[in-house]
């Protein structure tokens, strides 16, 4: 009871207030470039779905403006806020399931490249990487870039289900909602829970607070 | 006023003459690589409007050559003048408002893509950000590459108003001159004061004239 | 005897089991993204031999998820498997013969670039690299991404015989097999013996196991 | 005499025999995958001079194995070789010179390119960087990919006398070859000259022995 209330009050603290502001400001950089990008290769080849020019536009958008977003916040916010939430939380809302896939197909890709991501976040914020620690935030943009180039034709390479979820909500057409939800939600838990308690287990708490983002 | 003479004689000294120096020729391995990546598309192809390689192209220069560029002036000439006003006074001068646009869209946009590059200017000379600082200057060419992508179609990515008025007073066109001026001022100030008076303050300065860039 | 039964022992051990599931994920990651992309590529156009674009699309996904696959696992699992190893038995297994390319051609330009590759990896575990050691991870996917740049329209980039052999298996089709294996294979070995023992001999096991990946 | 003597004979040293083994592998690296790239995009796009993807691929190319090539013979070979010069000597030996520019306007391009990338070169292996140190040998790639996508379609990006008249010898057609003379020649040297004794001096020599490259 004493723990909940001395949580309640260190998240109005101006020291929380701050991280907020500070993981607010990273995480609309990374939504405005990855949805600018979206729209700008959308308003250049209204076709987009067949040209990998545009792929590679919005997967180097998700990738640089990703490894910024990541890099801003680090070290300083103190960790109050996790950042895999914040930016699992905020994907590119532009995705279309391919004709081609079924539901289950495009719910178990999203699942693994949720996983992906989830699991390079986890890597980068391990203080036991020595001398390539600093590379982390670049990893994380990376292994976006790369999924959203894998999977862009094929289910929008989505990676969270709040996103498609809002995005369904505006544009008025639930369908294929599950597919956003079912596999992403079970990638993250497995990439979390595989990295800190079985492939890697014995992180001192202390050491990631300190360090980490 | 003994300050002021005492300023007025620092900045013709040897050291300072460098640092001007120093700076001009990192501004202009930008310049030279973002004004003639856009050249070069608009040469290739004529109508670079509708072509996302282009973009990916001119993107991809600006990100590179800006990395570059600010490392090669980093951590060596002191601090004297500060690149992010440099860097911010050359970008590409290529801006062409698309008819969808309205003038007020297209400052507003203008405006927050200055914010994120001056927030993330800021960031990068943090010396707060320890094993991650290694990759500050890449960060920066980062966001704007990742802004040039999201807005290429848009408003073309000036992010700065002395460069669109020079072009302007080239061209003999003023039309649209209030887009590249209210929306990057405010914020360009706005991320300078959020920065190191709201979200991370205590920033010693004797830090960063050391260890900034 | 005693050194095989401890060797034995040491590999079925929770740490030595923990290693082989690092080694798992972040192969994953590559082969998911490399195959993914050209799966992509191929679904977008259909006749993705004369198209740049999907070339680059490709080269930057597998560049982008290289780099993160040995990010991840690196200097933490202990470097009980060898990566150069399990990547290199992993690479995309979309590899066509161009007609202009004679099977002895395209074997040396196989070779050449298992030899850059694996050479790289040698390198970038070198703990000689002192400030530059942090980009390592980044150089290995850098290379691949050059060299699928390089040779993609020639043989496929695909710098391993086990894959390879895989989707020659799958597809039934043993046409040009020892392209991928006479070329590499010799590659592979002149990369690693001219690295440790030849150019940079010296090297310090111990350190190797300790700050290596 | 007695220096030049032992000049002698320490060229032919184990030491200095290896690197000269290690800087012929590096630059090997980059040459494949320029000269490779190159080849791949005439091979997909006859007319390439009109294809930005086709840029695009050739410029990443060389950023990334550039970057790769610096990495891996960096802080380990001790500096016997000068790669400014060994790089400089191996560009894409695939120029063309458009119509529009006149060998003058050529030759002063060329000549303001060599002089970002040597200049760039010294930047990366000055110790005075700092944290920043570990990111050198990725500009020095990142400042040829975003001058070959400034300079492509105008006169190829060579940077490099020897380079074009080795081609010019092949090809029988020593036309413009003043072009690739002149300019680079004069900026390689200016660019040495301000970096070390005007910009940035005090530089101490054991310093660059023992961290560049």
């Amino acid at each position: 009871m004493a723990s909940l209330t001395c949580r309640l009050e260190h998240s109005v603290k101006p020291d929380a207030l701050r991280s907020y502001l500070a993981e607010f400001i990273s995480a609309f950089f990374f939504v405005f470039a990855a949805v600018g990008s979206a729209m700008a290769s959308r308003k250049m080849v209204p076709d987009a779905a067949t040209d990998p020019s545009t792929l590679v536009a919005i997967a180097i958008a998700n990738a640089f403006a990703l490894s910024v977003a990541v890099y801003i916040s680090a070290n300083i916010s103190g960790g109050h806020v996790n950042p895999a939430v914040t930016f699992g939380m905020v994907h590119v809302p532009t995705n279309e399931i391919s004709q081609e896939m079924t539901g289950f197909g495009a719910s178990v890709l999203e699942g693994v490249m949720t996983f992906a991501l989830v699991y390079t976040f986890y890597a980068a914020r391990d203080p036991r990487h020595g001398p390539f620690g600093a590379i982390g935030p670049l990893t994380i943009g990376f292994i976006v870039g790369a999924n959203v180039l894998a999977s862009g034709p094929f289910t929008g390479g989505s990676m969270n289900p709040a996103c498609s979820f809002g995005s369904a909500l505006v544009g008025g057409s639930f369908k294929n909602q599950a597919v956003y939800w079912v596999g992403p939600l079970i990638g993250a838990a497995l990439a979390g829970t595989l990295y800190d308690h079985v492939v890697f287990p014995g992180q001192m708490p202390g050491l990631a607070d300190r360090g980490g983002f």
